[in-house]
Order: C-alpha cells, then structure tokens, then sequence
C-alpha cells in the first residue's frame, strides 16, 4: 500500500489524514488554525514518522499554485493574520522530503470527486462549496484549472433578486455572488441562521436564484460533464430542485445536452465523498502528484 | 514542408486556405455559405490536388467537436436553414483521408493565438469576438476547453447598465451579453451602426461595461494567461482602454497580479494574428491534429 498524506488548510481549522490510492482515510487528526508557528508544529508532529511517500494540500487561498513561481508554495494575500505570504510547502519540505501537490481546497475537492466520488471518470467537473465563504474549482480535460493562478469563481457578478435589498457581505464587491450567497449573508440578510428558516422560506428560492445564475457561467464558460455542490448550505436539501430549476429557466433551452434538460437530477448532485470531499481532495492531490 | 488545409466555417461565409506548420497561408478563397450541397462542392473542390496532410475546421456552432460522440464533426441545433445536423467532417471525410481537426471557431481561434499570435508559448489564453455575435474560446492547461460540449461563453448574463433601456436582441436570453453587447444590439439601441458613433460617444462606456463584466467572469472562473479580443466591434480601439480600466474597477483590486494591475496594456489585446485570427485558428487545429 501507497501511504499518502493529506492536508485540508481551512481558515478555522487544518485537517490532516493518512489515507491511500483508493480514497480511503485511515487516521485523522484537526487542529486549529491559529500562527503557523503553531498550528504547522501540530502538522508536523501528525505526520511524522507516519512513512507518507507523498503529501497533499488542500489549502484556503489565495495561494500560489503555479509550479516555477518565485512564490510557488504559499498562501499569497490572505487577509488572514499571520498567514498573509507564508511559504506552506517550504515549511513541510523542510521536514518531509517527498513529492508535494499543492492547490486550492476547491480544486482538490473537484480532482478528489472525479478520482473517487460523483464525477469518477469523467475528465471534466466543477465542485462548489457555499458555505462561509462560497469557492470552486474545476477539471477541464483532466486537469485542475490554473492560469494566471488559480480561479476565484466564488467572486463573479449576479443580477440581483428583485426583492433583496440587502447590501452584500463582500468587502472587494459588495454584492458579488459570495457577498449575497454565502452563509453570512443569508444569516445578516434574514436575521437568523440559515437553518433556522423554513424549508419553504422565501429565502431559498432567492438563494436558488443566485446560485443558479453562477452556474449559468459555469456551463457557458467551462461545459463542465458535472457539477458537485457542498459546504455547509448546500446540506438544505430543498436547494438541489430549486437551483435546477432555476438554471434551466435561465438557460431557456440554449445548451442542448441531456445533462441539462432530462437528466439535470443526475448532472447537478452533492458530493460523492460527503464530508470527506475537502480531505480526499488533499488525498488526491498527493496521488496525481506521486503518478507524475 | 507540410501541407495544411482549414476551414473557417462561418455563418455567411466559408474561408478555405492552404498553409503550413509556421502559420503561414498560402493560398484562400471564400465561398458563400448556401446549402451545405453548394457550399461544400465549393470547398472540396478548392483542396482537390492540393495535398493536404491534415485538415483543421473552425465552424460556427453549436458542434459536436467530442471525439468519440455519435454525433462527432457534425454542426448539430443550429437555427439556420439547411445546416442543422450537418455532418461537416463526415463530408470531408469522404473526399480526403487526412487527419482532421474539429472545433468551434472561437476555440481554434484560441489555440492560434497561443502558437503563433499574441498568447505564443502560453498553455492559457482566452480569445472572445464580438461581431454580429459573441463568441469565445479558450484554452486551459494547454487545451481547448471541452466538457458536455464546448463553451457559449457569449450568453453568459450580465448586469445592465443603469441607463440602458434596450431590451436586447438574444433569442433565447432576451439580455444576455450578446443580446446586449454584439454588433446589432449596439445599431438597434442606437440607431445607427457603431462605426459610424464618434469614439467619444456614451455607447462606448456602456459596451465597455458589458464587456468588462463578461472578462471579469472569465478572469474569476478561467484565470487566463492572456485575453485577445477580436471581431469587428473591438476595431473601434477606443474599448480598448475602457474595457482595461472598466475590468480593474470591477475586480477592485481582488485578484493581486501584475496583469491585472501595472501590465494590464499587454493582458487585454487585440488578435497577433490580426484579419487571420479565424483561418490561422483552423489552420492550427490541423497542425495539433497531426502533431497528436
């Protein structure tokens, strides 16, 4: 057996796993993120004399994804105190000499869906994640997306909902799609945490309605053959029919494609891999790392 | 030296050629877009002799450019009369046994650019049109996104401009971009044709807005290395410089990275390949055929 090691760094908390080529974790641990100093220290510990032949990270971005960068390896320009230009892979190279994949948690979780979860086979997807914050990543001809960096889709431009007057949480955009549709805004727009609305709450159909236009451009722009959706929001179940919905009557019959007309039920699910999408993604960046 | 044949399969007009692997055209001629029976004895007899070693189409769409789909090198649901299922590349199959490649326009437009135009030695870029339509394609890792299909990246929505009153001219999404922003929204709403407004005039700001926010999307969800803008609307090179600083406004300092910001100059650019965009592109997708 492989030993692969895994890193999901979320803002709150990283997560480490030892798992191995079929997906499965065997042992975890999670610990806070506070400096690096210490939270890498705890990372450290976890991982040590575990035997990983590779190492996965999954990280809260902005990061520097881009191998051949003078930053390759750090989170960037995170607002995050202490963390803003911290080189992650540096500091676990210098304990663990092995090879290191390194991408956004959303990226991870999109390559970790299609190796083992919902989109398995398939050499294109997008994995979305609303929650705190709302993020994506995707596989386009059986790899992650990178450019310039990596894609920051959760900050694209929506048509407001004719009856939100809420503002947006966005401190670059306002009302961007994260700044309406992100947990916190739900929470600040209807004065309650998201779980405590009905689930025939005008709010969902209002979500939907964001939701689905980014899913819009998601398909116009990447024809991704699946899309995953996670995070903490997408656990209302009564999304998944409205957002459908929504996006088949935004795209009005334009895309002609089962995928989008009879079997949309099948095109837009949640993750294969549970709760586990963000840990397995780290996994799998570890994998595709060590089969290059 | 190799002899390439494309095809620039447009709406109106088929542009053949006979080039080579550094990107040179040799020799074209145009041919009217009638019936495919018409149009294509016109095309096949223009490569007849010529001894092409591969042949590279760029066609306008919806196609089916997925190897190994029923419906492979056909032109499928388009509207205009004759032409709907259309087996393009079945056809030439018949009369050259050549290796052929098939993808939209936008797409080879796109992987010219990134051999031989303004995005040489990238594995990244984006190329849009905007002429009596929208169109774009691009390329992600060294590919041309495919997925469920290829991308429609023209109708993707957009916020309107405040004091724009025009309803749109999409037939499916009534203000979409390209219901809003190509060519003949831009003659409806202002009643004359847009080479004939001065380059002072307000529609440029409000076609720049659109634009803008379109690249912003792009940016957020493809993170190009490179975007070329092209088609006879971007001939009016003042949207140039307000498309650039339209896009910075946008993002708002969100995405922290010098093409961005200090070089944007050289990010946002018209076609290296010029009137050639279209035809180099098929002439390109030959070459990557044969290549692969």
């Amino acid at each position: 057996m492989t030993v692969l090691g895994a890193i999901e760094a979320g803002g709150t908390k990283f997560v480490c796993g030892i798992g191995n080529e079929q997906g499965e974790v065997l042992e975890r641990a999670s610990f806070p993120t506070a400096t690096p100093a210490e939270t890498m220290e705890n990372v450290i510990s976890f991982f040590e004399g575990k035997g990983i032949e590779a190492l996965g990270v999954g990280s809260f971005g902005p990061i520097d994804p881009i191998e051949g960068s003078d930053t390759y390896g750090y989170i960037t320009t995170t607002p995050k105190p202490h963390w803003g230009n911290y080189n992650l892979i540096g500091k676990l190279k210098e304990h663990f000499d092995v090879p290191m994949g390194f991408d956004t948690d959303v990226n991870g979780a999109a390559l970790g869906e299609s190796i083992w979860g919902a989109a398995k086979g398939l050499d294109s997807c997008l994995y979305i994640t609303i929650g705190t914050g709302i993020g994506a990543g995707a596989l386009v001809g059986g790899k992650l997306i990178h450019g310039l960096s990596h894609p920051e889709m959760g900050h694209i431009l929506v048509r407001r909902h004719p009856e939100d007057t809420y503002e947006g949480t966005c401190p670059y955009h306002g009302d961007c799609l994260e700044g309406l549709a992100a947990g916190p805004s739900l929470e600040k727009r209807w004065k309650v945490k998201g779980h405590e609305l009905s689930v025939d709450h005008p709010a969902w159909e209002m979500e939907a309605y964001y939701l689905a236009q980014a899913l819009m451009s998601y398909v116009l722009i990447l024809s991704p053959q699946k899309i995953i959706m996670g995070g903490g929001v997408m656990k209302q179940e009564q999304l998944f029919p409205l957002v459908r919905s929504k996006l088949q009557e935004l795209l009005n019959g334009y895309v002609q494609h089962p995928s989008l007309t009879t079997d949309i039920d099948q095109y837009i699910v949640s993750p294969g891999l549970g709760d586990n999408a963000g840990l397995c993604g780290a996994l799998a960046l570890a994998k595709e790392k060590l089969s290059r």
